[in-house]
């Protein structure tokens, strides 16, 4: 059943092979000082830096650069951010990159102005900025699709000295104002990121999915967006070059997280919790330690919420419920899922992201447990999960 | 394959069975006097007018009342409307109604302080506001599910002195600001409205999907609404007062036209084209006209998208493709349509809504040929078309 939601979705999304020709005429909305936003470098290397070059030339802006955002982006590095906003007074920030660039974004941006210990009230106590507080507006320029940071208010930061790392929502005030997508920007990509990438959609829309037994339109775009995602992975890893399968991606990681597929339902989020907490203790690439834990992890709920797991096997995977138990159905649905996560090149256990079973115990105390979807897990069963996918 | 577009969405949807809580809060962010739209009276007898007074009333506006739109809005009341703007200067619109109170709604903001022939320009010829025209914001208090005016800038109007119905899509500006969504509110509608309003949503849905043979994750996404659609509409004609029934039934009627499903795709819109040209002759309900022409122009085409309407029968209809060839399968697909069409009561022929032989040739007159999805008709096409749904 749809519960009570209010829906609204600030983004403007310019989307396909010719994008980055809405830019210019996007940026000129905002002040004349912006602060470039991006990660390691790769933009230099692909043509995507260029391209935001020239439309913020032609837009004719004055540009701060602030380089070097990580794959999980640090409160430490936020803070070095929040200097070079202060000491530049800039007037928007331009994200260009993946979800860690934008996460990273909306985060320096609820930071900037804050008197206050940002870490301690935004990302610990879960608070949002006051009205009246001074926020930069964001744009972004994507160049990996996964995290559908693009169009929403999710900002995902790792605070190195107390090894912690958690996931805030923002609300509309900290959404992209727009967000350029052009599937040719992720061409470049490694593989592997890619893979990581498609792994994190799809782990997003099960976190949604695998709630409530009721019925409810939410779950059947949800299970639209799943089908979309597994046909265009299996073109994609065939041939990354292929427009068709990742531009699906691209837009399928943008509905798969901006709130559409969870409006009125409830959700469960606990394989990001553990997710987290292993890329908190060892640093592994996010979609990998999703793919890693999730078939343990589903295995283990999967009793909860039978029918939902067996309608899952029927409708994303095209499994045949003649003559099965709804519990032989279900659990079929997990082995395809498994199955998928082999045949893309996703990390099928912990052991290939070099967790060790030393740092089992790291992880299980650094795991924060939700009570949202099918069971409430105790820390002895993280500990049980955690085994299963090493 | 995703074509090039632009995705932005401006409506605020409060929705849920306390829904109209949000509407005096949302009323405070506009000018002090409210046109107030509304249809025949029934919203005062359901309830729906005495809420919404009074939410005016907490929120401190002056009301002026403009009610009588009909279910196929002409243009002789539009410019009746614009009269009552005029004279008393309103800031904003509220409409209370469904589909075609908004759609008039959308074409008074738009005809209000225009100069020239509002009919010519914006209809006829297809143009839209110039920047600087003055346009009444608009807000929707939605008492019927099916158009999708609550979350779109459709405004279909029909001009009697002329015998024309035709849509016109405007843009951003005049999608309404707000829409607020109460499945309660429609559970006093007539059976029969709400079953043309289940089949007009479906109808929207299948407009899209039927067009292109490549992949695009808007398909997927149509689907998923499909087959809710379906799947609430049984529970629905069962029992009209199934909240989670109606509610899935508003949700996806809502996002089956607010551009999501038709982005980067061909669309086709001829039995909407068809369905109006019914309705401009005979003043048949929308919904019916739709469900009555759909299984003989998907007959008619389906050669012509053999593979989409194979993928129709699979995904939508659980159609076993085994032994079975691509036109068999397609056939099945919508003979499955047409059977449901039947269970939930809405028209399988022209003839149940008083269509006569007579009325073919000017109804084929008045069908404006589009040339967007797989085949464009002739004017013999149509008539035959029309004849096999008689």
């Amino acid at each position: 059943m749809l519960g009570n939601f209010v829906y609204s979705n600030p983004t403007r999304i310019y989307f396909g092979d010719n994008a980055q020709s809405h830019l210019a005429a996007a940026l000129k909305e905002f002040g004349p000082k912006v602060l470039l936003v991006y990660g390691g470098g790769s933009i230099k290397r692909n043509g995507v830096y260029d391209d935001v070059v020239a439309a913020l030339y032609e837009a004719g802006k004055e540009v701060v650069e602030l380089s070097g955002v990580m794959p999980n982006p640090t409160y430490e590095k936020l803070l070095e951010g929040v200097k070079v906003v202060r000491e530049n007074d800039v007037d928007m920030i331009l994200a260009v990159g993946g979800g860690s660039t934008i996460d990273y974004s909306k985060g320096l941006s609820a930071a900037a102005w804050y008197e206050g210990d940002a870490w301690e009230n935004f990302w610990v106590r879960q608070r949002n900025p006051e009205p009246s507080q001074r926020l930069l507006p964001i744009g972004a320029v994507l160049t990996m699709a996964g995290t559908g940071s693009e169009m929403n208010g999710g900002s995902v930061i790792t605070n190195v000295a107390k090894g912690m790392k958690i996931g805030k929502v923002f609300p509309e005030r900290l959404y992209p104002r727009f967000s350029v997508l052009n599937p040719r920007y992720t061409f470049s990509l490694p593989e592997r990121q890619m893979v990581a990438g498609i792994f994190d959609t799809m782990s997003h829309i099960m976190e949604q999915y695998f709630s409530g037994d009721d019925d409810s339109t939410s779950d059947y775009l949800a299970e639209g967006l799943m089908r979309s995602v597994v046909n265009s992975s299996r073109a994609a890893v065939k041939n990354p070059h292929d427009y068709e399968a990742r531009s699906n991606i691209m837009w399928s990681a943008t509905w798969a997280l901006n709130t559409l597929i969870a409006e009125g339902k409830k959700e469960d989020w606990m394989v990001h919790m553990i997710g987290h907490a292993v890329s908190a203790v060892t640093d592994a690439t996010h979609g990998m330690t999703l793919a890693a834990v999730s078939p343990a992890y589903y295995r283990h709920v999967m009793k909860y919420g039978i029918h939902r797991f067996a309608r899952f096997a029927e409708v994303v995977w095209d499994i045949r419920p003649e003559g099965k138990s709804s519990e032989e159905l279900a659990a079929e649905g997990i082995d395809a899922l498994a199955a998928w996560i082999k045949e893309i090149g996703a990390a099928s256990r912990l052991s290939e992201l070099g967790v060790t079973p030393a740092q089992i115990d790291p992880i299980a105390d650094a795991t924060i447990i939700f009570d949202a979807g099918y069971h409430k897990l105790t820390r002895e069963e993280v500990v049980e999960i955690l085994k299963a996918s090493l």
